[in-house]
């Protein structure tokens, strides 16, 4: 039992730093704790999924997930919005992700949502960090931030700080371990180090692939198509996956590939999993999900996790039982991309409904939605007064770089990939989505 | 009458910045607020009395004056020392600090002590740090603390947090001017900078000379005896006295001619302005004071400010009436080491006295005194245990250096100059008493 649980907390990363950690817990019948953090800045797109899908691994494991909704950072990170906008954001945040949550009929009984002014700004919490500060050399800190923090020719003393209150976190949260993108490794590297130096136990890491945005390589993300919002109706999604760099045979750029890789595959083995009755911790899993076939074709053979639907003068549809078989086919150009696309697109649309579906029931959502991020097109005479509020549309912040590049621009400009995390005003920015 | 006050709050200064608003508040009739910062750590010394001369003046021209007790600072400068012995350190200086004042007969009702943790660990002081750190760049942070951050070869993220600390302490303590050696002016140009920047007035900075210490540029201060306590006895200062670096016609590197310059000089004439009835504000002046004669010999002409009392054989005794007098004298070989030390040794033990009686007459202080600095060779048997909260003997401890340098190393062991300040942990060893 200790041994599934720990296989379900450990698939699918790239890297796990102290796993026996975690062994441990589970041997002694503990439930395992997890923390996840996430600035809300702009609005959250598609690329979420990409964490949100093994924080639903953690849950699904029994794993007790805080999901740390680090409002202080987002205020930070542009102290033109002021405390009211970010206090909106990070309730559609909540909104946001509890509804994806539910789409995928994960339950929620053992996610809570933290929000970082609620103990960030306590004086226990700045002695700590006070006491790190009087520890932490210049080196360590910008070493640890030299892959989220965005590396700029005059760096804010904000990009130092940030890795020392990501270690506090932990102890703050109270977890076990902290879940990430592969990038944020030196960071995970410092809080192993500095925590116990503070007398804090040290945790473990683990740390999710990265994954490349729909835009691909190439497509500029000062593209407002490159990301895809969680709200956007089925023609917006078709028109932005249409947009999307899918180059016949190139597998080694290609976000649409990656999407399928790191959120439709997993999503069809959890759905086949759970029809096989394998419903993890929670035998009432999948209760809340109106969606439970796996992004295969009707009559695909079992096993089938992704499948292509082309006409059978276009060659007959085509079905995978892993992503190797897809890529495959694709470098070997027997897959157009026009037909992963469309299919990608399907999957997505069926993806966005029921959670389309949620928000379009929830006027309070709704009412959340307006004014965390207002229509910036609305009320033109007051535009010059409220302007500063108005995130940039998504590709056109004055920031806004290639979404390959490293660092990613703007929250709102980066296509979909998803390694969230918090950790900094600036480091926000290319940890959510980066490359 | 405020052109009078504005005389008396920055005469003796070596630079004011932004002496018009100082102006502005004396034209309105308002009083003004000083705010000056220490960092309770080691032993106060006698080169406290230069800041607290010049705080002298300020009281006597009726500013409401906020000495910080910057406990937050004292306890990351070390954070082997408990918070508690930090308090027991701020009680004592805050009884000594009183202590001189009376002694020198100042009214202390313009006077108040405020500790750093009373608002440095609050909600808008942290977010307003937050806030800094997120305009601020890593660069300025550097150049503000260069002249009083230690420069070590692994600097710590401290050293860069200080300087913008140190600037809100300016807004929390709602000061008009903020005083300090002029080794702080680098400090202060970075708060005139960005407390603008978060919404807050910009202050005034009124900058002291700095005073060699009574090692004099030469004596290491790994000497014990390179620093007087201010209850040192009668036969201790004698002895330091005679220790301290005071060569034959060299009046540059001369900590003992600096300090006739800095403290003593200053007294005699705040007393001579006195004996005419020019009480500054607070006709109550002096009423505290037991000693109220200059330091000059019975029988000097009016006017003299400092006597060195000779044997009619030795050429009798020398009045002055200024230090340039007094160093023209000394250049020429005029006045040997020898009689200007016994003069000064004098000089310093009338200062002393009282002090030492109110210590001696105040059982409260006296057991503060054992608590914030507990006798090193006290129950041998629990040496090991408690010995890392003792500090060092004056000199001796492993950072120390010799005084001049510039970096002053342990509060403890740096001979007598005063330039009190707190700024930083790091910065607290040099802004204290540095060359």
């Amino acid at each position: 039992m200790a041994e599934e649980k720990y296989e379900l907390i450990t698939r699918r990363l790239q890297e796990v730093l102290g796993g026996d950690l975690i062994k441990g817990v589970l041997a002694e019948g503990r439930t395992p704790k997890c923390y996840w953090g996430t600035a809300p800045t702009g609005r959250p797109h598609i690329g979420y999924f990409v964490p949100l899908t093994k924080i639903a691994d953690f849950l699904r494991a029994d794993v007790e997930v805080t999901i740390l909704l680090a409002d202080v950072h987002a205020f930070l990170d542009n102290l033109k919005a002021p405390l009211e906008l970010v206090a909106h954001r990070t309730q559609y945040y909540k909104k946001i992700l509890l509804a994806v949550f539910t789409s995928l009929g994960i339950p929620t009984s053992k996610l809570h949502f933290v929000e970082g002014s609620s103990y960030q700004l306590t004086k226990e919490y700045n002695l700590d960090n006070y006491k790190l500060c009087a520890i932490v050399t210049e080196h360590d800190a910008k070493k640890a931030g030299a892959e989220v923090v965005k590396q700029v020719e005059s760096p804010l003393l904000s990009g130092l700080l940030y890795p020392g209150l990501q270690a506090l976190d932990e102890q703050y949260l109270d977890c076990d371990f902290q879940f990430g993108g592969v990038d944020q490794r030196k960071i995970f590297t410092f809080a192993e180090l500095y925590l116990p130096r503070l007398g804090y136990k040290k945790r473990a890491h683990l740390m999710n692939p990265m994954v490349p945005g729909l835009g691909g390589g190439k497509m500029s993300s000062s593209d407002p198509d490159s990301k895809i919002d969680f709200l956007d109706a089925p023609e917006v999604v078709r028109r932005k996956i249409k947009k999307a760099f899918c180059e016949e045979g190139n597998v080694d750029e290609n976000g649409v590939l990656s999407f399928v890789e790191a959120v439709l595959i997993p999503i069809s083995e959890l759905r086949i999993e759970r029809a096989k009755g394998l419903t993890g911790a929670d035998a009432d899993e999948g209760a809340g999900a109106t969606d439970q076939t796996p992004f295969s074709a009707e009559g695909a053979p079992e096993g089938t996790v992704f499948s292509i639907v082309r006409k059978e003068e276009h060659g007959g549809s085509l079905h995978y039982s892993s992503i190797d078989g897809l890529k495959e086919d694709f470098k070997a150009k027997k897959v157009h991309p026009q037909d992963l696309k469309t299919a990608v697109a399907n999957a997505i649309i069926r993806l966005l409904d029921p959670i389309r579906q949620t928000f379009e029931k929830d006027e309070e959502w709704q009412k959340v939605e307006k004014l965390a991020y207002p229509d910036p097109n609305a009320k033109p005479e007051k535009k010059k007064k409220v302007k500063v509020y108005h995130p940039p549309p998504p590709g056109k912040g004055k920031n806004a770089k290639p979404a390959q590049d490293g660092a990613a621009a703007e929250p709102a400009s980066v296509a979909a990939t998803g390694e969230g995390a918090h950790s900094t005003a600036e480091a926000a920015k290319q940890q959510e989505p980066s490359s």
